[in-house]
Parts: structure tokens; sequence; C-alpha cells
């Protein structure tokens, strides 16, 4: 085929060198974008605290790649005690693309949590790939009420006891560290759990078991020579990685809260206001209020928005 | 239903106010990254220059939603006669958003034009709505060869007529400006040749006659109350410019252009060089190079890269 580079005076490398400085400026933008943008969400947050229901409206709105991993579950305790909901940029001087995300609940009969945190660190390894890891939270179930089936707690098990053992243990390796040992016992049961259960319909929570890193590296880093001593291995870690992930799309949805919940939070409670008035309207033929503003419904007060209708 | 804003002391008009500081902010930010990656920008346009077929390699690896308007005709076109592309901001203090997109071409048998650049405008209407609009392009077509079968032409004729017999004729006013008068001569004939042509496989060199500002605008706007005083007439052109529109998603592609294929240029020759590769391996079995670099086929230098297979 045509135009090889190899015809020209242009190298893989000086391509390379375009990109990473394209890189580097745009982690400046973000930076600049997380600065400049912090006392307009300070501000956001003490509007809309005054809100009932506030997150749980907008979440009822999110868009497709935040709603799909959703089940009728997660929805009903979300929209009943939710709280609040932040993002933040925890090191935006090391790296402004690293995101915690903090959710506050209420008394609930799900789990004693009043806050689940995630946090999500972008690093960059040395095979060229770069993303989002993190490490599993655990999450204190209510007796018989643990919407992962007992998936997150082995999550949090076997990376406690990696951590423990694997005398070469690094942060975010995924507690496979030892695979080149094999896996710990709770690895093994971990592994087991995974490969019986149906993942079809797992729950939201599940999410605060990624961990990262692992099969997007092999993707990713296809144009670029792997450090030749450690390709085997590495590819070997990718694979128990990848058979020890419980939500593999996690830094997907990390990035959906971060870029488009986040900063859309008014418009996507814009539009739960906007169908609710229109709901209403269909149902109260004797109103004489228009549809720009949403119907009052005193007597309702203080109930929480109705479970979300799903067609799926 | 719960949270009316009603009952509390939070007004539309609050959330309204924080999100135009947002958007401003935005806007900000987007003008800060224009001018830091402009260097960056200059630089890649003198490496990629000095690689051939470049722009055409890039334009085979396109996204979905800038392929989707490429036929197979249109491909043929660019492929072999692209010789460069470019976008720029072109009022960076005034709006940052407005974009100007170029093609440069090599002489070719579709038509004469050498450059082809089309600009968008972002702007912010009275009604709330704001986006991008356009002005029809014209292209000096060879005989028999205009791949828009006249729609193009009728546009850019439709278009001067109505700028030039309305006395309110504003810029950008997509010639709907006489809508109360009806329609010119011009714009009859248009509208007739787009009601009699199915709009399926319409090329993506309509593209040049996209006009923008209706429809979205009535939408988008669903939440604000329009100034009263125009609001019958205002739905009434935005049905007159709707039907004189030929390329309704023509803002979606300036964006897809804007914010994709020109800053992953480099990602998606990247793309097109591996897949280049891999299918030259598996045709050539006796080749001992690996798959990491482009096979040489040192008789085909001049070659352009052959019309992309469609699956549609």
């Amino acid at each position: 085929m045509a135009a090889a580079l190899e015809e020209t005076p242009v190298s893989y490398e000086d391509l390379a060198d375009i990109e990473r400085d394209f890189d580097d400026a745009e982690t400046d933008i973000i930076r600049k974008q997380v600065l400049l943008t912090a006392p307009l969400y300070s501000r956001r947050s003490k509007t809309i605290s005054q809100i009932p229901n506030f997150w749980p409206l907008v979440l009822e709105q999110a868009p497709p790649d935040i709603d799909q991993y959703i089940q009728p579950s997660d929805s009903a305790l979300l929209l009943s005690s939710l709280l609040n909901l932040s993002v933040s940029h925890f090191e935006v001087d090391l790296d402004p693309r690293s995101v915690s995300i903090r959710f506050e609940f209420a008394e609930n009969e799900y789990f004693d949590d009043k806050v689940l945190e995630k946090k999500f660190w972008h690093r960059r390894s040395r095979d060229g790939w770069s993303g989002l890891v993190s490490e599993p939270v655990g999450i204190k179930w209510k007796t018989d009420r643990d919407l992962t089936g007992g998936l997150l707690d082995m999550v949090v098990k076997a990376w406690e006891a990696d951590k423990s053992t694997s005398t070469t243990s690094q942060s975010n390796s995924n507690g496979a560290g030892n695979s080149s040992r094999g896996l710990t016992p709770e690895q093994k049961a971990l592994k087991k759990k995974i490969e019986n259960t149906g993942m079809g319909g797992l729950s939201f929570f599940a999410w605060f078991g990624f961990i990262g890193r692992h099969r997007k590296s092999r993707s990713r880093s296809s144009s670029r020579t792997p450090s030749s001593d450690e390709d085997e291995e590495s590819v070997g870690e990718d694979d128990v990685g990848m058979s020890l992930e419980i939500f593999p799309d996690g830094d997907d949805l990390a990035v959906a809260f971060t870029e488009d919940l986040w900063p859309g939070a008014i418009k996507y409670f814009t539009q739960a206001q906007e169908q609710d008035a229109l709901s209403d309207a269909d149902f109260e033929s004797d109103d004489d209020e228009g549809l720009d503003e949403p119907a009052e419904d005193s007597e309702d007060e203080d109930e929480r928005p109705a479970k979300k209708q799903r067609s799926g």
C-alpha cells in the first residue's frame, strides 16, 4: 500500500513525539479547567443542596453510558437514599485526570455506609498504556442485602491478601503481582465465583470493586514494542488481572461521571423537571398552568421520585 | 412528583445563571486551548506535509460520525485528490467555538476548485439556542460530475436570491427571512427538488450547502419562553429553513471534524499504517518483517490508497 513512512523523512518516533506534546498540553488544559471551574462548582453545590432529591432526579436522566449499569434494585436504592454526589480532582498538580467520585447516602436498608468514595488514579505504564486505575472499596452490606451477591467482598479480600503476601506487590498491580507463583487462595475463590456467576445483570455497586489496567493495555499499546524482558510476563499478568476483574468497564464509567453527569447535572435536573411537568399535565386535565413549570403537588412534598421504569 | 423547584428557595433563573457562568468558563478554556495548541498544530502540519497521502489515509480511518456521510464516489474523490485538510478557529477572541474547515485538492475529474473552505460561526439566538451556523459554499463542478446532482447549486442560488431581494435579510437567516411573504422562486425550486430527491445516499459534498439554525432551536429552547411577539413567526421560519436545508446534521459533522478527526489525525494515520501492515502480512507469507512496521512496496511508491471498501 501507499505512503509507508519508510519512504519519507518522518519516523514513527517523530509522530509519537508530537503526540506526547499534545498530551502534555491537554493535561495542562484540564488542570486550568479544574482550577477555573472550582469556584463555580462550589457555588453550584451550595445552590443545589437546597433542592431535595436533586441527585436522584439527575440520575434518573443519566445518559446511556451510565444508565446501562444501573439495575432496577440499584435504582431503588439510589433514588431513595442518595443525598449527595461529588467529583473532585484530588491530585490536580500531579495529574488532573485523577478523580474521586463520592456518594453520600441516607440511612437505608442495604448497607451501613454513609459515604462511598471511589478514587481513580490516572497512570501511565512503561509499555505506553495510560488510563485510570483504582482500588477495591468495600461496602458494609446489611444481612442478605448484598447487591453484588458477595462478589465485591471477595474482590476486597483477594486484594488485601495479595497485598499482604506478595513481596513484590505494587499499588494497582491488580492483585496479580504473583502470577508467576500462582494465585492466592482468595484469588482462586474469586476467579471461581466470577466464572460461576452470570455477570449480565451485575449491580452498579460492583463498580466499587474495579481495579483496572489489563486487557486494554494490550490493544492500546499494539503500536509499540513492549520492553522485551517483561513482554511474556506482562501479558500473563493482564490475563490474570482480567480474570479477577468484576467490572471491566469501570474506567469508562468513571469518565462518564466525570465528563458528562457531573458537569451536566443542572441540564439533567432540568430535563427531569420538564418530564415531571409533562406527565403531570397528562393526568391533570383541570390544571391551568402551562408546561413551562412543574405542577405543584403539595401532598407529595417529601416523596422521593418513583423507581425508574426500565424497558430492559 | 417530588422536588418541584417551587418548594425550594431556588429558581430556574438561579440555575440558568450558574449554567451561563459555566458556559463562559468553557468558552475561556477553549480559547486557552486553541492558543496553547496552535504551535503544536503548526509543527504537526510541517511534519505531516512530508508524508504523501497523510489525509486520505486519515479519512480512511474516520470515525463513524464522519464516515457515515462519505459515499463511495465521495471516497474515490477524497482518497485520490485530497492534498491537505486544516481546521482553524478564525475568531478566537470573539468566539473560539467558530471554526473554518479547509480542504485542498489536486487537479481532479470532479471539480475545478483547488480549495474548498467552509466556515461555521458559533452564535447564540435570542430564544436561548446556541450552535453553529454557516453559509452555502458553491463548488465548480465539471460537466456531468456534480456529486450532489444539482442540489448544492440550488442552495447557493436560493441563498443569493434571498440575500438580494429581502430587505430584512440578515446573515444566517437561512434564506427564510421573507417567510411571511412566501418563498422566492429559487427557494420554491429548491424545496421541490429536495422533496423529489431521495436524500439517503446524499454526497458528503452537500455538506457545503449546510446553513443551520432551525429545528434544533425548537427542541433545545423548550425550557425557555420565547419573546412573545416573535413566537409564531420564528417557528414558521424554522419550518421553512428546515425544508430548505440539504444537510441537516452539518453542525454535528463540523464538530466531529473539529473535536475528533483534526486532533486525532496522527492516531488515525497510525491505525491506517497498522492495517496496511496487517493486510500486507496476510498476503506476503515470505515477508520476514514483523507487524510493527508497514511492509515496503517500492513499486507502488506513488499509488494513492485504494478506494475504501464499504459494507453499506
